[in-house]
């Protein structure tokens, strides 16, 4: 045999998960882009606002990275689990909103939320075993639950009910193979925020089923409605709760890869059960966070002053009602709820008011092709026929994105 | 069922990669050190001699990363397989000592080389699998295989050889489900250099046995002997390699993370077979470099001048002299290499010299307790009574442990 006849053969697995892949579902969007239009390509797909000079994070998160990096104390290698100030930290900083403290011991560092994703997956793997994700949600779940071997069962997230999650649905879906339900609040995609009452609901099921809670909040702080954000871990003396959260968006550095994990467990049932032994070893195997960028953690979390968030919700805010307001006058799209929390709202498209659109990746291509305007559709979401719309951008690329959209709607209206 | 009695069922093949863990060994045994003991702890342990003073890494490349951060322009994700500016930079650092040049696209950037292992490993896997690795070698490989379900298979480097690779054993182990073969030079733990010669004598054996040859070059350019360091991907066109790389020793920046793949495949064996669109899966669903850092990557790899590198293979190269030198001359180790490159060498205990010293973790266990000095027993590395010494480490530290091993020895040392 010669190495030109190599025969290469694939991980069906890896094939599998990659289909959930937004980033995959977006380069296929994005080159229908026309390169003769001079317009500058309007983003309304991404999760990530950093490259707007408004949404620029805070002075003294470039200033702690800076003097954690220039101390040259943080070149080395960073101990598993994390640097012990940013675990203190984060602890701290966490346990601001608990009824309890959260100790050093009880939180983890990651490479942002989504390796916390694998790390926690990874642990709760075993041969059997399923995992209960929302509908619609983030597709890394389904991706990273492939990868691990663990089978997805989908629970609908409400729009009728300002996208609760269907605790009934839950109650169906899961049996003793049922390691975990997933719930992301902030909402990611449906831009909703979940009520304390609602979340109660939520860990009684889980205690009820006996299964944990993985909370997803790495849009933690980011409201601007009528429900203010309250922490899964409230609750984690009626259920255990595993909380994901990063730097990422409350701070708009995603590209700096640093999350977290916190075991909300004051009755210690995941540290006697064996499963904290676990996650240390999962830890073990994988990459750690720039250690200097750990070091800037304690920092970032007491330094940060209120004007900036405050400035960043005031933006998100006023980006939400000018995205909401306009899209709701748009005839193909419909049942929108106004988004409360995160980056994003999901719309519904009603192809029987457009002509010659086929579907939800049809919209998008043509809209990217026609307007040089950046949608996701929903089928990524597994929402055939919805798209995701971040409105977390500049404010004045918002209304010129929006007024594409529009004209692009009324050009493929239906003629009445 | 209520939570208190929650059943956590481990993820037994996480178990078992967790045993081959150089860091939980290394726990171990420095859990042996007195505290009452005033002297400090001498680790001849770590792969990481950034704590040091005189291994601080050059000011160019912690202002690349200062620049790069304090731009704004970085903070958001990067794209999968690195920012197009790093691969560049990267493909034109590694095309100076190769026949051919890399392009952009040949080069993956990751988050340090431990990264490169699972991205590479995990694009290899398939049911029944296997791949060659080095004995002694990195656990991480081992610890990575068995995760990904790649059986492994070891292969001897050959002491009397100057570990050079035992070629009749890669034929007799490999068969058709063997997928690669891993070398690691300048060689992690024996302090080896390949020649030119037998790197070319592994691709015309790699190519007779139709697998690929992962090169794991972390060490690269950190030679001080006879042989200078060659890299594997001159190869290329005998058979694919896949070289792994990173800043971490070159740079003495381990916590920084940024690593990379580069993929030595003149002839297209292995973008003809489907094996890059793998990679770019499995990149997928992995976790980026911080994008400030990866931003950094052109200025540090163009501007770092060759004083720093001089200054750094200077020290090693005494420090390795000293080391060598002082053990070769305690009766109990045997059978030294003089080290030639990387940070490490292989030294075999001999316990008839030794009284009340069962094996290598009982003497490295002792040795810590009684004088604070960490050595890593060989065992974790499939290397039973022998010790792994890295000697990279501040030279008067480095004598003040080496005559701390000389007085253990002695008071050990088999009356005679």
């Amino acid at each position: 045999m010669t190495m030109k006849e190599w025969k290469f053969k694939e991980n069906q697995n890896l094939k599998t998960a990659s289909a959930f892949s937004i980033k995959r579902v977006l380069d296929d969007v994005k080159n229908n882009v026309n390169p003769s239009d001079e317009r500058p390509v309007i983003p309304f797909s991404h999760g990530d606002p950093s490259s707007f000079s408004c949404f620029r994070t805070t002075q003294v998160a470039e200033d702690a990275v800076v003097d954690a990096l220039c101390s040259a104390n943080f070149n080395g290698y960073a101990p598993k689990g994390g640097a012990l100030q940013a675990r203190r930290a984060i602890a701290e900083y966490l346990s601001i909103n608990l009824p309890y403290e959260l100790s050093t011991d009880d939180v983890y560092v990651t490479l942002g939320a989504k390796q916390a994703i694998e790390i926690v997956l990874s642990s709760l793997r075993r041969p059997g075993a399923n995992i209960l994700l929302p509908k619609p949600g983030y597709p890394a779940y389904d991706a990273l639950s492939i990868l691990n071997h663990i089978e997805v069962r989908h629970f609908d997230l409400l729009q009728e009910k300002t996208w609760e999650v269907d605790l009934e649905g839950v109650e169906k879906l899961a049996d003793d193979k049922t390691v975990a339900m997933v719930i992301i609040n902030p909402g990611n995609p449906c831009g909703n925020v979940f009520t304390h009452a609602h979340l109660q609901k939520i860990a009684e099921t889980a205690r009820r089923l006996g299964i944990l809670v993985i909370a997803d909040e790495a849009y933690a702080h980011l409201t601007f409605g009528r429900n203010s954000f309250v922490p899964m871990g409230v609750f984690g003396s009626i259920v255990p709760i595993l909380t994901l959260g990063s730097l990422s968006k409350r701070w708009i550095v995603p590209g700096w890869r640093l999350g977290w994990i916190a075991r909300n467990d004051p009755d210690g049932v995941l540290k006697e059960s064996g499963f904290v032994e676990c996650i240390k070893r999962s830890l073990g195997t994988n990459t750690e966070a720039a250690t200097f960028i750990q070091a800037a953690v304690p920092q970032i979390l007491e330094k940060t002053t209120d004007d900036f968030f405050v400035k960043i919700i005031d933006i998100l805010r006023k980006d939400a009602d000018t995205c909401y307001e306009c899209l709701k006058e748009i005839s193909c799209f419909t049942c929108l709820q106004k988004p409360e929390g995160s980056l994003f709202l999901m719309a519904k498209l009603d192809l029987s008011n457009l002509e010659g659109i086929n579907d939800d990746m049809d919209f998008c291509s043509k809209l990217a092709k026609e307007e040089s305007v950046i949608l996701l559709p929903g089928f990524v979401l597994r929402m055939k026929n919805w798209v995701r719309v971040t409105f977390a951008i500049e404010p004045s690329a918002l209304e010129d994105g929006l007024a594409r959209i529009k004209a692009f709607c009324e050009r493929h209206a239906t003629k009445q």
